[in-house]
């Protein structure tokens, strides 16, 4: 008798995220550069006590913050949610609003929902090669291709993303294509940010292949790291102030990486249908996500604090990256290529071609020994015909590890890259 | 152009639920007798801030709470679960395993993604002949089809289950059967308890046909109102405690009943290959939900808060549903059949054949009018070429409205019943 699961089910097998989140939490030895955990001495321990106890102070607050809401989302979460983007993005207000916007149980949620609302079995998402490795067991599980468009250290190349699209429209595939998909702000893995210019052209290039295809493209823009960068000088807009914007973009954002992933929302912004469709789908899940965390994410952005814990954060992932990349200078030989981020959680670096880094790999195994876990840059890359997936890089995490395992940990990575000879 | 939304996205409509909410939320006139939310007096607004208190006092204990947490859940909390439901069924631990436990964004969150690990497209799951309307909505989005077995007051009825069975043989559908859902205690729509000889005869019919389907065909056990009964006499023990029930029970739960859906949790049991499957496909929605709500949660099961407010709220539903009862008895013709319940949040009112209750009937405009609300009974009716769908019911909740809204809404139904002829 065989089994009874799905299609999907039988796709969906142990992701390595779990594997190494797991490998963090239950082997308290290791030193993990391998998961994005955040920071745990700056989490909003004090602050969150604060805002829920007056949360919870009286009937009048605490009560609706116990009971079912809208799918949708806490509607002051909602206006507050909005009123920040256009903020960050300097007064724009041409796609950031609140009434096309919804709270999710993280961002991972909003875009798992939005390709539900637009993806049927078989379809295509361009994605940055390399790119968000969840997103790529996303795409896996529901049965839909990923085809990779080069990254280079200011975004996607557009001249490859068009290249990728007149290939695909050459073998008639251009109708599976729904999206593409970019993580713009400190990139995961790569840390690289796309400049205005290129998100722009994304726009103009899915645009001119419209027709063809038969049905819009559009471009999910993924900020989750938007916030954690390091100066506090000017941020790059969003797609969202772009022309055609409205129609165009999805845009996917997270207060789990700023704040507290222990208190998990995110948010979405998408036009319609797409949106309808998607709060539609978040009632099936779950009838919108917990009430009693909006109202905290609520609060802590009306009254200053989000904004106060986020200069605080920024400023520590800041000393961490300097801490590690001072380690890389020290320890690293410099045959290792490293991509140094303006913000974010992550260092890329990029071994001579001939030292393979994945999980079956000699270095993958001695760093293991050495009690240092990082993530292998190959799972990052989309399992495409057109090329192989490049298999000697790695993510460095400075998220969750102290600043004396930073350094201890880059130092045992040094020590195995020497003695591996690289 | 075509519009790019998905199959499922097209087949994703608002649903019913989402309107009744919305009104409910957005027209305080309006007496709702058709939202399923909780009591809002009873809220645990009181205990949740001394808990959550608790938790954030220390980075010792806030700082995990606020963090990433496994997958498949706080390993404190799921085994409090597991202890919690042995206790419940008496000491059994047949198949109340905290490692088959996994901890969700609520029940239904469970319930999709079980749905995701089992069915493909066109599949067919048994369910009960009026049933949980949104989960008639889940089966449609993912484009399954549901196929409804008689419900008697204590429980289906087992030998229309067999005949379907036979029937869906007969057509060579068996091979897409894979469940049979079951609302165990106080059913959402109805009101009925399964008795525990009728969940012994499912567990035992769907093993008959087995081997002519090809694969196992499991019993989705949901048991969200389990503990909202009126008495604090015995319970009926699950499936979980029946033979066979570690291979073929899927078994579903929630917190959100009843201490607060605003902390949004459930969780499920699920033999394998399905629960790791799940915990996979969780993996790809959400890495896992909130760990504050689960430290919260943890909080309530272990120093005894959990069970002194379900007395709260079992006391506060039994006297909530008295007061509907002795309403309906005082407003309501003789003709209206009433199903009372031992526990939950609904009345069942069945009406003679010839008076229609759906969204567009002359009944459900007067009573809206009236500036009440109710479920229309035809919702919770499969769509089944096998038979028409009943559509002189509706469902009554006593859950959110106050006593004083419970006696006039229930005057003014009564009104509508009398001016209709009913």
């Amino acid at each position: 008798m065989k089994n009874a699961l799905s299609a999907l089910g039988r796709r969906t097998p142990t992701p390595p995220i779990s594997w190494l989140m797991k490998a963090a939490l239950t082997r308290p030895k290791l030193i993990s550069l391998a998961a994005g955990f955040t920071d745990n001495p700056t989490l909003p321990v004090q602050i969150s006590r604060r805002l829920l106890n007056r949360v919870l102070a009286s009937p009048v607050t605490g009560q609706p913050a116990l009971q079912y809401g809208l799918t949708a989302g806490h509607p002051e979460l909602r206006q507050l949610t909005a009123t920040h983007l256009q903020k960050l993005d300097g007064g724009h207000d041409r796609a950031h609003r609140p009434d096309h916007t919804i709270i999710t149980g993280g961002s991972q949620q909003f875009l798992y929902m939005t390709l539900e609302a637009l993806c049927n079995e078989g379809d295509i998402i361009l994605v940055e090669d390399p790119t968000y490795f969840v997103f790529l067991s996303i795409l896996q599980s529901r049965g839909l291709r990923a085809c990779g468009v080069r990254l280079e250290r200011d975004g996607f190349d557009p001249a490859h993303l068009e290249a990728r699209l007149e290939e695909l429209k050459k073998r008639g595939e251009l109708s599976r294509v729904k999206a593409l998909y970019l993580v713009t702000y400190f990139q995961n893995p790569s840390g690289v940010t796309t400049t205005l210019a290129r998100k722009k052209a994304a726009l103009a290039i899915l645009k001119k292949y419209e027709r063809a295809a038969g049905h819009p493209l559009y471009l999910i823009e993924d900020a989750a790291y938007r916030e954690l960068r390091f100066d506090h000088g000017n941020d790059i807009p969003t797609a969202l102030t772009l022309s055609g914007a409205a129609e165009r973009v999805i845009y996917a954002g997270t207060y789990s990486k700023p704040y507290s992933p222990g208190a998990r929302l995110g948010f979405g912004i998408l036009p319609e249908p797409l949106y309808s469709t998607v709060v539609n789908i978040k009632g099936n899940h779950d009838f919108g996500s917990a009430m009693l965390l909006q109202a905290l994410l609520a609060g802590a952005l009306a009254g200053g604090d989000y904004d106060r814990q986020l200069v605080r954060v920024q400023k520590r992932y800041a000393g961490k990256a300097r801490i590690m990349g001072e380690a890389i200078a020290e320890h690293f030989p410099a045959t290792v290529e490293i991509w140094s981020p303006g913000g974010g959680l992550y260092y890329w670096a990029r071994l001579p071609k001939k030292f393979a880094t994945g999980q079956n790999s000699a270095i993958f195994k001695k760093a293991l020994n050495h009690d240092v876990l990082y993530v292998p840059g190959e799972l990052c890359y989309a399992v495409d015909p057109a090329r192989r997936r490049p298999n000697h890089e790695m993510r460095l995490s400075f998220g969750s590890a102290s600043e004396e395992n930073i350094r201890a940990g880059i130092a045992r990575l040094g020590r195995v890259f020497r003695d591996a000879g690289v």
